[in-house]
């Protein structure tokens, strides 16, 4: 599966804030060194993948000092006695070795398995991987306990323990299969702090993609290990939801490419109503799933004010009041609690059953009743349907199993080389940021009417476009709700001014523009891709519908791409033999993304202005970067009266259009009255919500500190796709063109005369077999591309095109 | 302005959660009195505004004892030696009278001026308003002290309270201005418990309204009280963020009517980072602005970790160390603490002045780069531009003051009565729930690609809609992003299954169909209001624009509407005379709500289906309880073919659309090639952020446990409008006819045959009256009308009906 450094992160430099100011004032010394910037990655390691094949559950807390590991516990107990096997897992361990969660549990749970007697004999294992060196010289034994032989002796570097410790408890029956404990600790600190703070100060930090690994490693094994099915895992977080992991993210962001359904451990105490509901609206917000909220009882009655709170969508559990004593032993706390986590790991178990069942049927009853878009029902099997349980970033996470043979059930990442109809922009980062921007609009506005009306996102947005985009040529932002109305908006737009300069009357002038100017018929349709002069050509003429006929005058434009190595240029017929005077000519179908020559539509929009035609640039496909640009105008060097944006305006999260325009295009609607007016809008015109996603996404875009791929002049990405592997793609034989420019990189295969329309599936076993290495592609006929997102790191970039030569190449 | 009961809420009945099986087990004895379940309101009290003529900001704490008081005390010392006079009030205080903020800030404030000379003369008073009897008689010479003649006997209720103290700092100058400090406390409860466990204890709760209401006054009082413009005021809350106010409800979203701008206390300690983090989300998907995060240092630094997370968002302020001994007077804290206060009240400063330049500028930056859609902008001028501040529920915030004589600046509340076109239905619950909801998918799942793949949220969609509105007669569902989309495709649904039916060849059969069926020839349009047999009848000819032209076959339906008192049905000619043979008649306009008989729209379906026409019904107005049903059909009593949703679909936050249809349509679409397929569809077709808020604000709607107007078997909205009242208002002499059904009241205005077009400005006068009466609408033509949401109380709509009547009769 996929290998891929989802995104990178540098820390602000903390001098921007006006904290440092304040700071100074009660800076303590001795903490400089603490002032260096990790650098954090998120990152899914190869081969990830989160099975489901046993119920899996993350443990949360709301807090530190609530008891997460007193539920892990009593959950670990329970469960033994139920005769399930279980691993547990504490990623990350600080004040180690003195504080060892997995040591505790792994007592606890023996001690009270020998109260209460298990069926089965369970064998309870405990094991601690890596230690900081301060905390590995402090280990019981280290320098003799087991085998120390393979540790590394780097300083700086996490130490491997050998660190071992197993026994069984006898079971009431024999005859029975023996069971598992396993308790882990993957990475222990010695100071009892924060992990950033601790792997700070003992100076071994471990990366995000590190910790994510291991986890996945441990997980793994256990389930390798194991023939039985009876099995369960549990991993124990550190301290609260959003406490730094070891590298300073927070947890609730480190721990999110598993998307583990979880439990959040609640706070029974004054102000743990208010922590615990926030806490959950934390893991809300990153698209987590909790099943359960349980906390211990301190008389206050929380739980009712939270079950309230959380209505039928989670369950609260009340555990009884831990005694305040540390010396006790909780033995009769757990037996008390017996009931309770009897409860909490049947409701665990339902909620994993029902999640099961519903991936189990979720393909089937989507061919019942859902009716897709340019979909034929009849060539879709449940078997290639994609069933996506989440995104993050530029991956899906795709649910495998039931119909895939040989493959055990689980959800597997796959690279959204579609950019899901070329809308996606976030990398995981943004993808968070864009959360909280959404709900705190929807908090906030939620939708509120837009014409007459003035509100922050919508202005805001507007002059965002304005500065970026728009610069120096557009002055009035039409906001609307998706590119095709955009589309629509600026024909309108274009029409009118037509009509003025030309010197029509204003009133039923399009008729009269129909009859002065036959050639400009163009008619106003829902999906107008070609109408004007556009950097990348998007042509759908054998895609076209009964209801659709395209009118207008299609110019056949001359292309570039590489081949063999090399750029060619390719002049259509037209050109070759008229010298720049254009007939009526209809683009012949080639169904995929062509690189029109720049000079040529530089040269078009000059004709058109001498004409006093306006010139619209659609770059609702184009715009924000998806060319390596803010916008395809940039590079192309000139600006048109009226340009269209969508799909990317908002990062690709929800639908939002703007269509921008010149002071003197939006001169021609002034009037006296509201007849004279554009009338053209939707009930949700430029929308909070969608004007909100793209302030953040037009911000974060371009700025160098958020989108590591912004050029240090601010105006270009830099180059994604590695050259030389793209030279290498265009000289092998199944391919007949390739182009890479920006977030893009497409090419045509080779293929016969009848097999190069969109209906072609030509490319279609390739795609196939690209999904299965990690990479979700969708083909335009003979057309394959990799599309990725502005933040997109080019290593990423170049392991789809290593697999996706190593595919081509096998044809 | 606005008197209106916003929404109510009902605590959830505990038993329907696992918790109280658990809660069985563990219950204590003497709880019984707890299990109550409070009226909760969220209320916005007559005459509601928020004043912008000085600063104004609520302290909240990331948890309880991270030292809001403090905070609140330095900040108080810093502005009043920047000789600025300050309130601050505590609405909510337990623990009372041996606890109480407010005489600590005024005596600390005292002792602090005391040390650190202020220029002018403070005086310093400190006012509890009222307390629990319980507290009440602990007050220092309760029955004595002061004038408590006014208290109220009541044995249930709060008590008044007489607790005055005051007292004059000396300034160092004569001759300057004396300031004040004036501390409040509203409610004190005795227990030191959460507000709602103090308020049922001592059997004296308080509603939300009335919380609001009192501190809205106090705040008022202070404004009134002074002429000084040098003013602050500030206003903390009572344990965390989501800690529980008196009635139960969340103070976040107890005290969401003001939307204040906020300062978060953060927590320095371990934990506290994530706390902090989660308590800062909690506010931001409440739509809070956070303007500061203020936290003391316990030596782990937690702010690096939230400068990091707040990026460039938010400051983050460092005060020193808070000494451990609680007998310390922190005098010298405080002294220390001073440099970073003075920062914290800059910033301050400045955040409220960068508001209110803001503010001013919007709307003239709107005028100059907006073009809203169906506006003819020479016709807006700045003062006509509506600002709004932000949405809470069914109510506009709404900016006045720079532009409006004798007006303080302030934000004031009106009622979204044209429902942002006609799209709104949350109330303010429901708008807080559909923020999180949001959330969450944008964290899960962002946008992913629809055709082909399955994700939760579009095939939940979908089964809720076959459920509901598709109930007895449609089995597919195709989502799409926005009604007029909807409406596109239920059209070639319906071409494609007539041609079928009437034995066409599937290639070019619309233009087969055309030669055949001229009546039939309805266009392919954008925005198709008169397509086909709708409820509710929405003409636009006036309104029609140069590029459309409406072709197909429109009828003149019959219509019913109250005049005087009485129902009346009014025949066009062509039924007057022709009985029940309708030719080709078009529309006269009438620029308005007509309620068209049900019979003579069940009667056409039924010769559509004698002639094999596929019946299509636009249910994007009418859908989701806008007429009081979940669906125009159960009103009518026959189901269509092809029916689309949109608008209300979502709740009315973001854009999404639905088309359902039969099976019979989807298998007109079966066939071997893609090219037979239904080729229509946008980038964010069956969105997830959409398709999740609709899934809430589908099962929201029709819970009756929610939402209060649910008739008790489920299918019907209770009456909203008051029948006397509508009664009423028909019988005026300047109203023609008046209809009122579901959530919709609108009536029609007498007027001279020349002012009955869309463009009329007959009922501008009275909009604009309305409209400074606290309710926002929008008139079509000679029509205007009052539309609120699903949930809103009768109550709310009687207020408004009152208003209108009012304006009216004055006419």
């Amino acid at each position: 599966m996929a290998s891929l450094a989802l995104t990178r992160r540098r820390f602000n430099p903390v001098s921007r804030l006006s904290l440092h100011k304040c700071r100074s004032t009660f800076s303590r010394s001795g903490q400089a060194g603490e002032d260096r910037t990790p650098k954090q990655k998120l990152h899914i390691p190869s081969g990830f993948e989160v099975d489901l094949s046993h119920p899996t559950y993350v443990i949360w807390g709301s807090n530190t000092g609530v008891g997460k590991t007193l539920v892990s516990t009593g959950l670990a107990a329970s469960l033994l006695n139920a005769s399930q096997n279980l691993l547990y897992v504490k990623p990350v361990q600080t004040g180690f070795p003195q504080d060892s969660d997995s040591r505790y549990v792994s007592h606890k749970v023996k001690d009270i398995l020998k109260q209460r007697k298990p069926s089965n004999n369970v064998h309870i294992s405990h094991q601690v991987l890596k230690a900081s060196p301060r905390a590995w010289e402090l280990l019981p034994g280290s320098k003799g306990f087991g085998e120390v032989a393979s540790y590394e002796r780097a300083i700086q570097g996490m130490r491997n323990v050998c660190d071992y410790e197993g026994q069984t408890v006898q079971g009431l029956y024999k005859g029975l299969a023996d069971l598992k404990l396993v308790c882990k600790t993957i990475y222990g600190w010695y100071e009892a702090v924060s992990p950033h703070l601790a792997a700070a100060g003992e100076k071994c930090s471990v990366d995000d993609c590190e910790v994510v690994e291991n986890l996945q490693n441990s997980l793994r094994e256990f389930n390798v290990d194991e023939n039985n099915t009876n099995r369960w895992s549990i991993i124990e977080t550190a301290g609260g939801v959003a406490s730094p992991g070891p590298s300073g993210t927070l947890q609730c962001d480190l721990y999110r490419p598993f998307r583990l359904p979880s439990i959040l451990v609640g706070d029974g105490r004054l102000g743990g109503i208010s922590g615990t509901i926030s806490a959950y609206e934390t893991l809300c917000i990153r698209g987590y799933d909790i099943c359960a909220v349980i906390l211990a009882d301190t008389g206050l009655s929380n739980e009712k004010c939270l079950s309230t709170y959380l209505h039928d969508r989670v369950p609260v559990f009340v555990l009884p009041k831990i005694p305040d004593d540390t010396n006790n032993t909780l033995l009769e706390w757990f037996s008390e609690s017996y009931k309770v986590f009897s409860e909490i790991k049947d409701t665990l178990q339902t909620s994993y059953f029902k999640r099961i069942y519903r991936l189990h049927e979720m393909p089937m009853k989507a061919r019942q009743i859902l009716w897709w878009p340019f979909t034929q029902h009849s060539l879709v099997t449940e078997q290639s349907i994609s069933l996506i349980d989440s995104r993050f970033g530029e991956n899906f996470g795709v649910y495998k199993g039931k119909n895939h043979k040989d493959v055990k059930e689980s959800i597997v990442q796959q690279f959204d080389a579609c950019a899901s109809w070329w809308t996606q922009g976030p990398s995981a980062i943004l993808q968070t940021e864009l959360a909280r921007e959404v709900g705190y609009t929807t908090g906030r506005f939620g939708h509120v009417m837009y014409p007459e009306n003035v509100y922050e996102p919508a202005l805001h947005c507007a002059e965002l476009l304005l500065e970026g985009v728009g610069k120096g040529w557009a002055t009035r932002v039409f906001l609307s709700d998706n590119g095709s109305t955009a589309i629509e908006i600026s024909l309108k737009m274009a029409f009118r001014k037509f009509a003025f300069d030309h010197g029509f009357l204003p009133e039923h002038f399009n008729e009269d523009l129909r009859k002065i100017c036959p050639q400009f018929k163009v008619e106003i349709g829902t999906i107008s891709y070609t109408t004007c002069a556009f950097f990348i050509e998007m042509t759908m003429e054998e895609f076209s519908e009964e209801s659709y006929t395209g009118r207008g005058l299609f110019l056949d434009p001359p292309t570039v791409f590489l081949h063999n190595e090399e750029w060619q240029l390719h002049l259509p017929d037209a050109l070759m033999y008229s010298d720049l005077k254009y007939p009526g000519l209809v683009i012949h179908a080639s169904g995929g993304m062509h690189m029109i020559d720049p000079l040529f539509q530089r040269d078009l929009v000059k004709e058109c202005r001498k004409r006093r035609i306006p010139v619209i640039f659609d770059e609702v496909f184009t715009g924000f970067w998806r060319l390596g640009a803010e916008s395809a105008a940039e590079i192309l060097g000139c600006a048109p009266d009226i340009a269209c944006y969508a799909k990317l305006l908002t990062g690709g999260i929800v639908p939002l259009a703007a269509t921008l325009a010149t002071e003197s295009i939006f001169e021609a609607f002034e009037g006296k009255s509201k007849l004279f007016a554009l009338l053209h809008g939707h009930s949700y015109s430029g929308h909070a919500i969608g004007c909100a996603a793209a302030i953040k996404a037009i911000q974060w875009f371009k700025d160098a500190e958020m989108n590591l791929n912004i050029c240090t002049d601010g105006s270009r990405l830099q180059e994604l796709w590695d050259s030389k592997l793209v030279a290498k793609i265009s000289a092998l034989s199944s391919v007949k063109r390739v182009i890479a420019l920006g977030t893009i990189c497409a090419l045509e295969l080779q293929a016969d005369e009848s097999n190069t329309g969109y209906g072609s599936l030509l490319a279609s076993s390739l795609v196939q077999k690209l999904r299965d290495d990690g990479v979700y592609m969708r083909p335009l006929g003979n057309v394959i591309y990799l599309m990725c997102g502005p933040a997109t790191p080019p290593a990423m970039c170049s392991t789809l095109l290593q697999k996706l030569h190593k595919r081509l190449d096998e044809c």
